[in-house]
C-alpha cells in the first residue's frame, strides 16, 4: 500500500478527492462554492433535489453515525439521487494496517463511488485515497484535528453570503485552536480566498506550535483579537479538557474567553458569529450570542448540506471525462 | 425558547402537528381514520406507493432505533416518497435544554420537514413543536406515559374496521393503565369518537389517579370489566414492575388478569381482541387467545403503516396553502 | 407454529426461500448463477440497476449490522428498487420463541415482502420461513454454522469464472472446516455442480464428523490439499479459538496452515485463491497471497452484490405467478 502524499485532483486538474483545503486554489474553491450556493434555498423552501448522482452509492463510514455531519453527508447525497449506505467502522492503520484497506477494497468492489469518512486517525483519508480504484472518491468528513475541509468551505460560503467578498475583511477564529480541524480547514480556506487580516485567539496552552496558521495575528486576549473583526468564529471547546493542564475550568474559560454580547461589542457593529456547532452555551458561547441578531449558526448548517452537494456532484461530475 | 402548550393546528384549522388525539374534534379523527383507511391493503398485497411526499424529509428521532414503530415511521414516509433519515439522539429538557433545540434548529437547516420524537421525557415533543419554524411538523412516536396518537389512531381505524361503528359499543382496556400512553390515546380516540361504555381494568396501584380516564367505569376485577364487551384490548406490562410496589409476580399477575380464552368468553362472542406489542405471552395474555380467532393484532400492525401514511400527508398536504 | 423441515419451493416449483443450498438441483443453482452473472459489471463501470423490485420491501434483520453482507444485500435491494429497512435484531428461538415469531409476524404485516436474516441460532430462518405468509421470502444471510447459501453461490460464481467449468476441477478448502457455514455451503454448490476432487484440509480438531462433507478427500497436511489443485479456498479462523482445545496458536498455525507463496505453487500454475473475508493476514493467509496475482478474493465481493441481486430478483419475480 502506498502511504505517498495523495494529490486530490486526477491528472486533467479536475477534483477527485476531498481531504484537505489545503493545496486548492482560490479558483478550485471559488468554483465549489458557486455550485454549493447553487443549491442553497431559504428556510422553509423545498431542497434542490436531481438525479445527478442516479446509479452512484456513496458509503458514510462513521466511527459514531449519529451525527449532525452524517446526515448532512445523507441528505445531499439522496437529494442528488445517490445511493446512500451508512456504516459505523473504526478506519485505524494503527491496529489493523491492511485489513482496514480490506474493508476499503470491499466497498470499492460493491461498487461504492464515494467513501465519505469521519474520524478516523491523522493519515487514514490520505491512505484510502491513495489506494482506491481510479474512479472511487474520498471525502473527508472530518480528519482528527487535522482537517474538516466541507466545514472550511461552509464557514467560507456563510461569510461570503454575509460580506460578499473575503478582501478587506478582518476574521477572528476563538477557542480551542491547537486541537481543531475546524480551525484548520476555515484558516486554509480564508486564506487562499484573499482575507488579510486573520486572527487566531486562545489561552497559551491552546495555541498552537508555529509555524502553523501562517499569517495569522495571536492573541491571548480576547478583547485584542475582536478589535473591529468582521467575523468572529467561535470554536467547541472540549469539555474534557477543562481544568486540566494549565487550563480554566468551565466558569473561569467563560470569563475570559466566553463571547458575550459586551464582548461582540468591540467587534464591528455589523460582525456575524459563526460557531462549527455543537455548542457549550454557556461556556465558549453566551446564549444571547448564540441565539442573537449577529449570530449566523443555522446559516452554517443550511450552507453545510449544500456544500456537501456541491462537492459530491464535482468529484463525480468531473469522472466521466477523466477516467 | 417557548414552554406554553402548543396548538396542533395551524391558523387556517389545518392539522399541523401531531401529539396528542386529546383536542382533537370528531370531524378531524374521522378524517384521519378515512385517510388510513385508503392506505390500507390487504395482507399479501403491494401496499400503496405514491409521490405524495417527494422532496419532503422525514427524520426520526428515537432513543433507541430498532423499534417497530419506527420501522412503521419509516415505511410509511418511504411509500409517500420522503427521504428520511434515523438518528439515535436522546431528547431531554432537563440535561441541556437549549442543547437540545440547537438538535433540533440543525435538522430544521437541514430541509428536514417532519420530526418524528419517540420516547422524549413528557412535554418534550411540545417543546419542540413550539419552537420549529412554521412549515416543520412535529409528530409524536410515543411520549412517556402521557400520549402515542397514531397508537390511538391505530387502535381505533381496527375496532371501525371489525365493528363498523362506535356508538354503543363496549370496550375495555386492561393493564397498566397508570403507565400507559396507549391506554391515554386509545381513551381520546374512542371517547371522542362516541363510544358510551369504556372500562378500564387494573390492579388497584396501577390505576390512574382521578380525573384521569374521566366518564370510564374502573374495575379492579377481570370478570367484570370484561362482561359483555365488544372489544378488549390488553396492555403490556413491565416486567421490571412485577412483584414490587404491592404489585403481583408475573404468575399471579397471569391468574388475575391475564386474558384467557376462559376471561374472554366473558365479553361478546365476536369480540375482538387488540394488542399493542410487543406482547408478554402468559403474562397478560395466553397465546391461545393472542394467535386465536378473535385476535386482530395482526391488523393493528398493518394499519399502524396506514395511519401514519395518512398523518404524513395530512400535515405535509395542507402545508402548501397555510405557510 | 409448525418447526417442521421447510421446502424452499413453492408448488409450482419456484424458488421462494433461500435458506442453504443443500437441496438444490444443478439446474436451479446454474440459474441462479447465470442471473448473477448478468448483473456482473467490471470495477469502475456502473452498477446495474432496475425497477424489478419496485413497490417490494426488504427488512434486513441482523445481530449486528455494520457487516459487508449487510451492506452486500442492502445495495442488492435498492439496486433493484425495492424499499429497504434495517434492524438490528437477536432472532432466537431459545429465549423467547413465540416472541420471534411476533417480530416476524409485525414485519409481514407491515408489507414487508423478503426477510433477510442474519446470525440466528440454527434453525431459526426455517422456523421463520415456515410460518410466514405465502407471499414471503426468507433468505438466510448466514446461519450459525450450518449455512451461508448466498456465500455458497458467489464462490461458485467465481470460480466459474476463472475456470469455464466445474467438471474435472479439484477445489481444496482450508481451515476452520467444522464451525463454517461457509465451507458447508460452498461444499453443497461445489459438489452440486459436478466438482469431482474437492477436498477439506483442517488440522484433526477442526475437521467435521463424518459423514458431513460426503465425497470429500480430508487431508490434515496442507501440502497434501493443495496438490494440483484448481481453486484453494481459505477460510478465516476464530482467533477466539487459538491456543485453546488442542489448536495451535496464531504463529504455529500459520507455520502449519497458513497460505504462503511457497505453498501455493504446490497448487496448479492457474490456481486461483479465494477467501470470504474478513482476512486474517498473516495467520491464515499471507499478504503476498492475499494481493498476489492469483488473488481472486475481491471477484468474490463484487459477485457477491450480484448473487444477492439475482436470488432476490429470482424469488420476487417468480411469486405472482405462484401465490
Amino acid at each position: 500500500m502506498s502511504e505517498a502524499q495523495v494529490d486530490q485532483r486526477r491528472k486533467d486538474g479536475t477534483l477527485r478527492h476531498l481531504l484537505t483545503l489545503e493545496h486548492l486554489s482560490r479558483a478550485e474553491i471559488e468554483r465549489l462554492l458557486n455550485k454549493a450556493q447553487s443549491f442553497v434555498r431559504p428556510l422553509g423552501a423545498p431542497p434542490p433535489t436531481s438525479n445527478t448522482l442516479a446509479g452512484v452509492t456513496v458509503a458514510n463510514l462513521f466511527t459514531e453515525p449519529s451525527t449532525r455531519t452524517r446526515v448532512s453527508f445523507e441528505l445531499a447525497a439522496k437529494r442528488l439521487g445517490a445511493d446512500v449506505v451508512n456504516l459505523e467502522v473504526q478506519l485505524s492503520s494503527r491496529v489493523k494496517g491492511e485489513s482496514m484497506l480490506d474493508t476499503v477494497y470491499t466497498l470499492q468492489s460493491l461498487h461504492v463511488d464515494v467513501m465519505v469518512i469521519r474520524d478516523a486517525e491523522a493519515g487514514v483519508p490520505a491512505l484510502v485515497a491513495g489506494n482506491v480504484a481510479p474512479h472511487v472518491s474520498v471525502l473527508s468528513a472530518g480528519e482528527a484535528h487535522v482537517s474538516h475541509p466541507t466545514q472550511g468551505l461552509l464557514d467560507a460560503l456563510t461569510v461570503r453570503q454575509h460580506k460578499k467578498r473575503f478582501e478587506g475583511l478582518a476574521i477572528a477564529i476563538v477557542g480551542d485552536i491547537r486541537h481543531s480541524r475546524v480551525a484548520r480547514s476555515s484558516f486554509h480556506a480564508f486564506r487562499t480566498l484573499g482575507v488579510a487580516d486573520l486572527r487566531i485567539v486562545a489561552p497559551a496552552v491552546l495555541m498552537p506550535e508555529e509555524p502553523e496558521f501562517e499569517g495569522c495575528s495571536r492573541h491571548t486576549s480576547l478583547a485584542a483579537g475582536l478589535k473591529d473583526v468582521d467575523v468572529v468564529m467561535m470554536l467547541r471547546i472540549q469539555k474534557e479538557r477543562m481544568g486540566q493542564a494549565d487550563l480554566p475550568d468551565a466558569d473561569r474559560y467563560f470569563v475570559q474567553y466566553g463571547l458575550t454580547p459586551e464582548r461582540l461589542s468591540l467587534a464591528r457593529p455589523d460582525a456575524i458569529v459563526m460557531h462549527p456547532q455543537p455548542m457549550n452555551r454557556g461556556i465558549e458561547i453566551a446564549s444571547d450570542v448564540a441565539d442573537g441578531r449577529q449570530s449566523v449558526i443555522r446559516d452554517q448548517v443550511r450552507n453545510g448540506v449544500a456544500v456537501r452537494m456541491a462537492v459530491l456532484a464535482d468529484v463525480i461530475g468531473s469522472r466521466s471525462s477523466a477516467t
